[in-house]
């Protein structure tokens, strides 16, 4: 008997198309190509149903979820610093400026040794996958080689990686202990790393990518930011910064540049289809309006955004002006490497920026009307928010998105979601997995058709 | 040979003295009494140490922690309703007042049936132990036979509780299908409920305790209310309600009672030192002085809060006010039953109103200055904290204090913390432990020294 499909997963599935609503296919066949792509979803009641069941049901080709699993698709963590998994959880108490001399640039110029990164990103990638992060955006650090080591860990994992080495070429503004030697030092290494990152794409399944990922804009001068606009543009890469993230870093560009972050950034060449910055918090309407012309994505992290931006991405607007949104944990601006837990905060911190936090003051003065998100909108960026940030196939199960998916298992022994209503409605069911799930209710990850985690 | 002891511990501990200091307890040993009370700590420099080690290492009475292996006090969750649990995760998205309405009272009258409750409280409690929480204040419901079913769930699971049968009398602001028949049958139903947890925690190691619970003002009657506080007195019982909890609450005890709920509260006997009120926002300097005067402690529900409160507590003023602050859930108000999620939510809600929200204001006008509590005070508020709001022996590692703990383990297989620093200090190493354990972290956990949880 011929098989057409190199796999076939038999369950329900929840997965978004805008960002209000959620669509469930219920107890549906997914029927997968080689290349790990959804060819074929066809629902109980669709006339090849019954056939491709019976053909496949018995083959080693079959995967049916056991009663209480369901598949979500794989989350997309639009933001993070791999390097910076080292100081996750500690170090959150001082501004943005002090953080980075202090704490963070020591600690990232260790990557120049190669055991010491390779314990750290190996760790770390297996601990995203393990929460359900299929798909990565990271900053790795200034040097090459580290982060290509970054891109192989991805690549051998079986997580799809977006990596960039960081460029942080400014002799006033960067320490001499961690800095670029020189722009063109940090323009040559970037096209380098850009050219061998190319090359292991091609033998990566599920594809890892190189990102011209200029630190910010206090970091570079002007000279590395044009040549990395370019570097963007002669080679058809992704491109990730920071933006508008906090009252210092906002007033520090206006001051040098006489102008915003982000027109800054588009004089550079920097903003387009494939540009990811991260925060904007402090993003005037016009500069809104230049993220959603030149399809620049914003990536939200709003567990960070506590300690380090001095206010809340008012994400509900900015995603009716049109721009796309994906979640970003900001590791270890954010301590979690969970998007899960980065799904809460994005609702809990639109519910305060709506309602205020000062109890001292009136309720009409204390908060900003309609900011707040629900999980729905929270669940979308962390998923196909996250994927059309990217322009990839990618955190929708829908025919032709690539098989990215997460099983969660809502009895799992230690931590089963509080479910005692058989007539619980298919959303009210999903906002549970998304407020209640830790990692153990992740039984398995997938990612291009692979099985890349798996608990017992 | 003859054993003084009857279990001796050897490991790391971390206990809160002050809200702001952490004390660390390094490779001690712990020896208990039969009643599960810590009679001795030795450290290693002290005369006897070598002598008990020698004297119990080798038997059954001996408990040694491995490598990346601490012990840390339970928790306290000061206010959690144990009948919500079913629709945690669910139902965050409307105001309280209709929240009750549409999900919580229809919900809760279902508790009227016994095996229903059996079902979501035998759940819940071994949920909460196995997030660490070994002692828990709790609302149940109107109905006598059920909230007695659940202290006797707690004194059978091994967890300290605090349990209150639930009053609602007005007629005029419950609905028929949920409320206390009268007046005098919630008042005589309380009683019964009283005299039978008594007797109850007769034969419970670890205790459990009744207490008298008036849900809030606007559910009660004056007589109710009064009457409560009559039996609180005759009793010697804890008392607890919610007190200053929203805008609409606020409001609508002062236009009934012309005063705020603190002074009603006060008046009908029900603060006192072992009253323990919820939420607490919207206290006015002078309502937060009554509650420094006579004892009473605020149940601090940061998560809660967020959907609810329309505010932040604002923790770090009332705590240098000298009022007892504690951690609660307020399942299902918040979604989380860990307390580990609500000492973030506490961190984070303090910044948050410390920095403000809104980005289009400037600095000044933005936030609250010095609002900021740290990791520290959030884990004194979940040990210690509760601990003196319950006045008991509970909440931190010191002699003549109970031996309630969660060994943590931060090599557990799936959930490793981010540690690759030989040279991490102590305090680091705590906060990571806070800010990134997931029970699958939570090895075992104990109460008045006995096993209650273990993960092989
Ligand atoms: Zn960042
Ligand atoms: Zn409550």
């Amino acid at each position: 008997m011929d098989h057409a499909y190199d796999k076939v997963f038999r369950g329900t599935a929840f997965t978004s198309g805008t960002p209000q609503e959620v669509s469930v296919w219920e107890d549906c066949l997914f029927c997968l190509d080689v290349e790990g792509v959804i060819r074929r979803i066809l629902k109980p009641q669709d006339a090849d149903y019954s056939r491709i069941l019976e053909a496949y049901r018995d083959t080693e080709r079959f995967r049916a979820l056991a009663e209480g699993q369901y598949f979500l698709p794989g989350f997309i963590d639009l933001h993070i610093h791999a390097p910076q998994w080292a100081q996750a959880g500690t170090a959150m108490d001082i501004p943005l400026q002090d953080w980075l001399g202090t704490y963070t640039f020591p600690l990232e110029s260790k990557y120049a040794d190669l055991d010491f990164a390779r314990k750290v990103y190996q760790d770390l990638v297996t601990t995203l996958l393990a929460n359900g992060t299929t798909t990565a955006l990271y900053f790795a650090t200034i040097h090459k080689e580290a982060s290509y080591l970054l891109a192989q860990i991805c690549a051998d994992k079986g997580q799809r990686g977006l990596v960039g080495k960081v460029v942080m070429d400014d002799k006033e503004q960067n320490p001499a202990y961690y800095r670029d030697e020189s722009t063109k030092a940090a323009l040559a290494d970037t096209e380098e790393f850009i050219q061998r990152v190319q090359e292991l794409n091609k033998s990566t399944k599920q594809g890892v990518y190189p990102v011209v990922t200029p630190r910010f804009i206090p970091s570079c001068t002007d000279e590395a930011l044009t040549g990395l606009g370019e570097l963007a543009k002669k080679y058809g890469t992704y491109i990730q910064s920071h933006c508008s993230e906090s009252d210092w870093e906002h007033n520090y560009v206006l001051e040098r540049m006489h102008k915003s972050d982000t027109f800054a950034l588009h004089e550079m060449g920097l903003l387009q289809d494939k540009a990811v910055m991260a925060h904007a918090v402090f993003l005037s309407d016009e500069d809104a309006d230049l993220f959603a012309e030149t399809g620049t994505a914003i990536a939200h992290c709003p567990i960070s955004n506590v300690c380090f931006s001095n206010g809340v991405l008012p994400a509900a607007r900015f995603t009716q002006k049109g721009i796309d949104i994906g979640l970003g944990t900001d590791i270890s601006g954010g301590f979690s490497p969970s998007l899960f837990d980065n799904i809460r905060q994005a609702v809990i911190s639109s519910r305060m920026l709506e309602e205020g936090v000062d109890p001292s003051l009136e309720p009409p003065e204390r908060g900003l009307p309609h900011s707040r998100i629900g999980a729905n909108e929270a669940f979308y960026y962390a998923t196909a928010g996250g994927g059309k940030s990217l322009s990839l196939p990618i955190g929708q199960l829908e025919e032709n998105y690539v098989w990215d998916v997460q099983v969660i298992d809502v009895n799992a022994p230690n931590t089963r979601l509080p479910i005692f209503d058989s007539g619980l409605s298919m959303e009210d069911l999903l906002h549970k997995i998304l407020f209640l799930s830790r990692p153990e209710n992740i039984r398995e990850v997938w990612v291009q058709g692979e099985c890349v985690h798996k608990r017992i």
